[in-house]
């Protein structure tokens, strides 16, 4: 985009409109946290994810998007270019948010492509390529594990029924949920599958709050994203026997929380890093029967570990199910690797249009790698792909006390807008 | 009794007859189990435990016994004795299970004392003393908790109106079930509640299976109970901060999990006996959010704290909340004492019938304290009492794999007519 483009499209960005929509948004399966704070509940396929979907589709179509969906239920609005048959950038982020989560994971991504494409379009801007908005279904994995299941499937890093068995905690199976949403969104026109069943877009750029302190501690503006750490993730199943509490002698029990203990005493050993560079978080487990007299018969528990190099990943989450069969004593197990994400780099003709954004504007930008993963690593095969962060408070994230300011998310909505110009430019 | 009696008596008890009424007192709330054996889920003062009720009302009235209920529903039938002013000796258990309980727990002692009282009538045995068959009402505390209502109001150990607040799953509140019940058996004869309105019994014996695997594993067939072992439950809060598993670094991490983990560690240590008499138990486990990729903010879990010995219960039941506040090294912690029960001891007046009655008869009788509580405990201050055990198929219970044997209930149910027989002679 040219010298002059720039201020334009920058000053047609608003601060307030953005805002307003994400408090309106955080309606949405708002609750209180335990601090006071104003969180939000909105699980992927709920009838809150829909409404909030439906919100969107009204603001995009309001401004002249056109909306569409896939099989996986990822929504689509699209700002046409001067040139409809180029491949798209694309932008977005995800709408639904973990169980006692905040107002703005993901869901700013998607209003900030929201914003940014409304000021191009504010500011009279058809670039060349089309630019699409998507709202990806499923990234959280709060209701559904894993998450980024949308992404995924758009992708073909994983086929479309991979996950139409998973159930969420009361039964239900993902693909009911997705095929009860499909129905029920059925108005809307249906487009191919991502580049399993179309062609790929031209670039990807993703604006997401940081979810730690480093911007906010060190004192920037925007988060260059450079690459996104390796994930894995792990079922772990330990099946015992149930027993009375009162009279089975502990010598012959084979009681399931005792060996959770074992086995996650000999994971933190495994996992056990003096750089705290490491991630190794064990953070749901379900106890059968979960009576407090009957021993337990089974846990069920995860484990999330995360890496920024493959080497590592590789050998201490390939250590994993030896680690915990060595520390359980009396009881079976079964492990299942449910998740695994490479570590990846971005791309950098989008990393580079963001730092040149962020300098442009007069904002202050630290290259960085991600903790959190997202849909934009699932992207990056496909097409140059990129993030732009901005600051947490407090490095907090998953949690109703994650806040990001008006002026931090419209300097983050301006970078992005700046970017989608330049490379639906290219 | 004379030796002459003592034959002719336990020829009269019926394995057959007693094994089938269990079956077809089975039947009510019968469901089938995971593993395909034959559950009963029949909560207390519900339809299923009222049509119970009537059952064994019939059979009691069909060999001239004569019903009648106090005002916590406890519900007895009346053997006659030579002297009808004299304080009755009393025998039972209750007719509740638990929610995935199996066809013997609690209905069998009902239906042993319905068989030795039946084995007495057809013996021509009329004892000096009335022998009076009680179903207490509630023991289980599945519905309503805490169990053992019946027996807590009859011995004035509780007020009788202590838990009409106390509400089950669907809210209802167990005063009002508990009126709907005396209603619906208003064709019943009241009785005075226990020795809160009338006198005590003369003694109480109480027939059960044994819940543990002692008796099978060590070749007896019957357990004389010498006591039951004391209980002391505690709920622990650890309350630490969520965070996103991807980004916040473990160092500065308040992981409800892991100070969960250095918990049930350091109570494992101070809970450790050689002997294997203590019964240590964390079987209840809830963590929130729950969410494999947020850090667990808080994790509620139970111990179950049981032993024979007062001293070793108040001690080490004393040293837990220093110990979980001495393990833990990021959260905050609350523990909370949700019961207590001391241990008791049986009377040897009881004990001893039990042990002769099972010699006479040619049974391998074990000395051995209960780990499960039951209402005997309540009676021990009111009058002698005591309990008789047979043995559990693989110690198994609360869980529809619960298995006796017919002949193995039948040498219970001929040891408790002595027994009754004796003690009604005293």
């Amino acid at each position: 985009m040219s010298g002059t483009v720039v201020p334009r499209l920058v000053a047609a960005v608003s601060e307030q409109r953005q805002w307003d929509r994400l408090m309106e948004m955080a309606r949405l399966g708002a609750f209180t946290g335990a601090d006071g704070s104003p969180g939000v509940n909105r699980p992927c396929l709920s009838p809150l994810d829909r409404e909030a979907r439906r919100l969107l589709i009204g603001w995009g179509m309001a401004i002249g998007l056109t909306p569409s969906i896939d099989a996986l239920g990822n929504l689509f609005l699209r700002h046409e270019g001067q040139d409809p048959g180029l491949a798209p950038v694309l932008t977005g982020s995800h709408m639904d948010s973990q169980p006692a989560g905040g107002r703005f994971d993901g869901i700013w991504g998607v209003l900030a492509g929201l914003e940014a494409i409304q000021a191009l379009r504010e500011a009279g801007i058809t670039p060349r390529r089309p630019i699409e908005l998507v709202a990806w279904t499923n990234e959280e994995g709060g209701r559904f594990a894993p998450g980024c299941m949308g992404s995924m499937a758009y992708a073909g890093h994983s086929k479309p029924d991979t996950w139409d068995a998973v159930t969420d905690g009361e039964g239900i199976r993902f693909g009911d949920a997705l095929r009860e949403q499909l129905m029920l969104e059925a108005d809307l026109p249906r487009r191919p599958l991502g580049v399993v069943e179309g062609p790929a877009p031209h670039a990807y750029v993703e604006a997401h709050i940081e979810q730690g302190p480093r911007l906010e501690t060190e004192g920037f503006d925007i988060g260059v994203v450079t690459g996104i750490q390796g994930s894995r993730w792990f079922l772990v199943e330990i099946i015992g026997e149930s027993a009375h509490a009162g009279t089975a002698p502990l010598s012959t029990r084979r009681d399931a929380v005792q060996d959770m203990l074992r086995a996650i005493t000999a994971l933190n050993a495994l996992m056990d890093d003096p750089t705290d560079i490491l991630r190794f978080t064990v953070a749901r487990i379900e106890v059968q029967p979960n009576s407090s007299n009957s021993v337990a018969e089974r846990v069920r528990f995860t484990i999330d570990f995360r890496h920024p190099s493959a080497a590592v990943l590789a050998q201490r989450g390939d250590a994993i199910e030896a680690t915990i069969r060595g520390a359980v004593q009396r009881c079976e197990v079964v492990v299942t690797e449910r998740f695994h994400a490479q570590p990846v780099d971005f791309a950098p003709e989008v990393t580079e249009a963001v730092a040149r954004a962020s300098a442009a504007q007069g904002l202050k930008a630290l290259r960085m790698p991600s903790g959190a993963f997202h849909d934009a690593q699932f992207m990056v095969p496909l097409c140059p792909s990129g993030m732009i962060f901005v600051p947490s408070r407090g490095g907090i994230s998953h949690n109703p006390a994650e806040y990001s300011s008006p002026a931090q998310l419209a300097a983050g909505a301006r970078v992005l807008a700046q970017v989608l110009g330049e490379l639906a430019e290219t």
